[in-house]
């Protein structure tokens, strides 16, 4: 199952930097639910190189076919087909990389699992692979807003060292989108600007993390005990391309406040008790109770760098490598629809999963 | 797929605090594997509540009985079923959180979800269900040493603000076992156990981190996209209760440092490339690289605290709560054999599925 | 996934015919299910041994115990666990068994594949195994019965040569528990029982068919293309000990039957379309139609006989080997609650799969 | 995972008869095997319509593109997604479809499931679907010669009331393909194409057996108890479009022998036991014993018909129809590739699982 992800909302990536193409198989969306290309499109481009000039320069466009599964406009219950091709001029690009292994690359890894190593480009372990994620979180936030009226949005939570102050029950996607940071603090999002451009001249790279928020979670989502929902979004986000760390609500800082401060207490509400402060990220025991749903990412600096650095070759000799071409020197801008995706594929599959537990009538009297 | 974990080293857990006891069914592990109920117990007395001064005093013996897969001292390759008796004396102890939710508890969430509570103890969500993880992992141990000579050791790293030092590298588990705290670094030691007996005086309770090493992993293991080891591993341990935030090598601090300074050189080794340093924490690209495979997990302050809280009633109304019982104060001490367990299921899974991949001869020519 | 069957519903296995006991973990069943001991041990005892003079006469109570999972009479929507515990006094019975393979038996197989034999009694392949499915199974009919007035019922249809004349549609569970033979066609059943007590004389074995109706199953339950109810079906029964062939409404015979006197006519019905024949057997495009499904399942004659037979010993020798102790001359009337059981578990997974699939609302204006 | 097949070879198909395509992605396939198209597409091409006069006249070329997974000319462990463009000119051939059920297709029970229709031609029921089983299947007959020698062949064993006498040890591919209906006994091919043009000419159609048998299986693959490798092909082969019954070995003639008849004796072998007769079908307690595994598929006649029919329409009324367009009379000649291809894909499944059973040494001394 290595390719797939989801029990019920199942999605099977596929597809390198180079070849055919990537893209995705949507297996378990509803039938029914009303869906367009340009639905898929509008986080793809919030993905995809060339956006900004933060980002890297390369011209990919990325327009997705949708190749099964839709019916006159809507979804037919079978499996969604989505394709991306690729722009596949392999010139000698890669040449260079052929047998020498890129320092904290997958390069080395891969070798050592497959036996074998396909050195164009980044292979599978390419971020254009996040593009069968992202065509099929957009699905997935179609689906939860219709059934649910959920709504998740992440933005740029630190660069380097630069952390932004956001509040993150106000923030809106026009405030993350205004600004090619995508980081809604204005004076941060310069801040980051100005570093990022810093490391591109210095042949260097800067890390940083996302943060991301689910709104409208009905409480009740989540399987104990080793499918709670703070575990899967934790295996969900981990796996991103250099994600080093997770964090739900409160995270590593939390560890730091005693029971008594951290323990967050109830309050009655109008629809069902309510938490007046939310350390627990708005999941209890593996569970969503009905608050924002926080969490956080953390991204190492790019590993791929002008600058040169030791490493050794496929036989094992000792060497030199410094990367050509054009890459991020920063990955935050663009990480935010993957970590948004990641965040509504884990969402879409318990909200379905939780339609098989609620079954049987609730009693009058509760025992 | 809620109870259980794994593809192919699978286990599921069944129990409650209260009824008739908890346990594991493990499936999938080979057979011919010498085993004796000796090593479960010794990890599940690592785990198990009055071992020490400074966990809750509860008098639990937790003695397993393996009742299936096993023949004349050996696994045969069926599931292993592993059964701890409960001490059911479900005395009134509990009468008064029948119709009260505990603050930070999954009493709330569970009702959410279920429709239907079972208030005795911590029903489902009770650290009693981990013993089923930590006998399980204790299998796993026995093992990962045969096949691969692979070691995972876990100590308490920080609790509350008090931080240990501790060489990841040289730490024994001699070394962690010497100090009821399970921290190797006795001044550290010292500092966390006036601490915790404060927090235990004050009614209060602290959280922490432990970190958590593997040595002699081979190169190779983790199964891209979605299964990456670290992925795989960041479910495993975030799904531990009151686990809130998880670290992969140089974690949330590794986004502080530049691409430069992150990236691990690789040098010539004796058996193949080895990196200079190990910000990557053992793994690239989803893949075990050879070096240790480090993480560090947070564990928020205990919920469960003597002084009096804000809460609601399942009716909700305004009410406070005071917990009564002995608890822990901290469960830091308890989680270091969970963490370990976590992280050996994690691995025993993953080295069984690259038994299926690594399957075609090499080329004596690599392409 | 060996021992584990379902995607929503799911049961895990576990236990040989020696040791602690055996049993199963059910995950998954919805909370708020009022369940008892007694509903499992109702079927239970249809399974067990000594229940008439047709069958094995060892003595075996097989007394269930609920370890978890239930809480004041109401399933609690956590893993149910149950076991039976063995009457395990492992004399010599075996032990002329310990170097030789039992012909038709897995005894040579399960060495093939382990490496390694528990030679006491059938091991895993012991039909005492399905006490776990047949536990598991009663929770199945109560979850079925109360959610959608589902009802599952089996005979048998066949014993050697002598074929049973029953009315499919009409036949009752008193019918079929009217005679040991569970056959409720009484003439076939006086045939069958003679039959069966010659070749207990002869120290030979018969084998024969089961046949079974599921009635009431609403219309959509089915995944296709690889979960379709057909196939799910035709796993769960083909992995009953001893079944050679599973047949799905018209099965082998349809083959002689052309299109036009196969195909079942449509004729409109109060509650939408009704089929006005079922050669179809209630499953169409791998999808349940609303009409009553039905099955037939094949059991080879028992492998274990009192009469000489060639084999080999572990060591490669020919020898021979005529069985000793108490054996079903015919498995028949014990495998009724056993094919049951399997189609309890695979309608209760997919009539929960559907909850899934059915949650947008459907068009006014159907395109 | 209603579209996903296997635990470590895992396929998942997507498409539909009309639309962008049809096509599968093959996760878990390892790394380091040689293939091209074309060994996708010589199994393609005998399942493709148009190839003989005996089957569907309408011109579907259906070639194969790899679109990821590969480099220079090998596999490289990553998903390989393969698609197959339709022809679509979705002229209003099935207009006449759009509101009416055809009997015994799946017309009626995709629309109680999903709510929706999608009524252009047989939509995701259509055969075309298994376009991309076939073109996994052939990637896993490459795998299995490779790794183990093995060899999976089919033929037409029965169409309507005509019986082929077939010696299942000694018949080649060659054999089968030397006619158009795959039968290679020539006299009952001769009367099968005359009872298949009959049933054209009469507006009418046949169904038939499909038997297939995997050579050089070695012993000991199929997983105990849910998945035993007789389970496993049971499902594979009744998830085929029309299949309505499955045999391993004896099957339901098998029901008809006594325990002294049909046990299977021991011989000593070369190279372990043999036994002497195959009632077991290669298969025994649900793993392979090295004999030939042998099965048989029921397809019903084909539900599409020329004659005129009674049904209803989606609006409840009592219609006829009577089926326009070119249709297979027979399937049985294109079922050969597709049964072939669902025991080749579980054959290659359980190979690769016993390689995560068969890890630790065995005894010098066995217990």
């Amino acid at each position: 199952m290595a390719s797939t992800f989801g029990t019920l909302f199942r999605v099977t990536t596929f597809g390198e930097s180079h070849g055919g193409g990537v893209g995705v198989v949507i297996d378990g969306c509803p039938p029914r639910l009303a869906l367009t290309v340009a639905d898929l499109q509008s986080d793809l481009d919030r993905r995809r190189p060339g956006q900004s000039r933060l980002v890297t320069q390369r011209d990919e466009s990325d327009e997705a076919e949708i190749l099964s599964g839709m019916f006159e406009g809507f979804t037919t219950g079978t499996p969604l087909a989505v394709l991306v091709r690729n722009n596949d001029h392999r010139s000698g690009a890669y040449d260079h990389l052929k047998d020498v292994y890129r320092p904290s690359h997958a390069d080395f890894t891969y070798d050592a699992k497959y036996g074998f190593r396909n050195w164009a480009g980044g292979g599978r372990a390419s971020a254009r692979e996040t593009i069968g994620r992202v065509a099929a979180g957009a699905v997935a936030r179609r689906l939860l807003a219709e059934v649910a009226g959920i709504e998740v949005l992440g933005w740029v939570d630190r660069v380097h060292d630069i952390d932004a102050s956001v509040d993150a029950g106000a923030v809106t996607l026009a405030d993350v989108e205004a600004d090619p940071t995508r980081c809604p603090d204005r004076t941060a999002a310069a801040a980051m600007t100005a570093a990022i451009e810093q490391a591109r001249r210095d042949g260097d790279s800067l890390g940083g993390a996302v943060r991301c928020v689910a709104r409208r979670v009905p409480a009740g989502l989540g399987e104990p005990v080793f499918d709670k929902l703070d575990a899967d979004l934790a295996r969900a986000l981990m796996s991103l391309p250099a994600a080093k760390g997770v964090e739900i609500g409160s995270g590593f800082a939390g560890t730091r406040m005693t029971g008594l401060s951290h323990n967050d207490p109830f309050e009655p509400g109008n629809d069902g008790p309510r938490t007046t402060t939310n350390h627990s990220g708005g999941i209890q025991g593996g569970i969503s109770n009905g608050e924002d749903i926080t969490c956080r990412v953390a991204f190492k600096p790019t590993g791929t760098i002008a600058s040169e650095q030791q490493t050794v070759t496929r036989d094992g000799e000792a060497t030199t490598l410094a990367a050509k071409g054009r890459h991020d020197p920063c990955v935050l801008p663009r990480a935010v629809p993957m970590v948004e995706a990641m965040m509504l594929l884990t969402l879409a599959d318990h909200w379905l999963r939780q339609r098989a537990v609620d079954v049987l009538p609730v009693f009058d009297e509760r025992p």
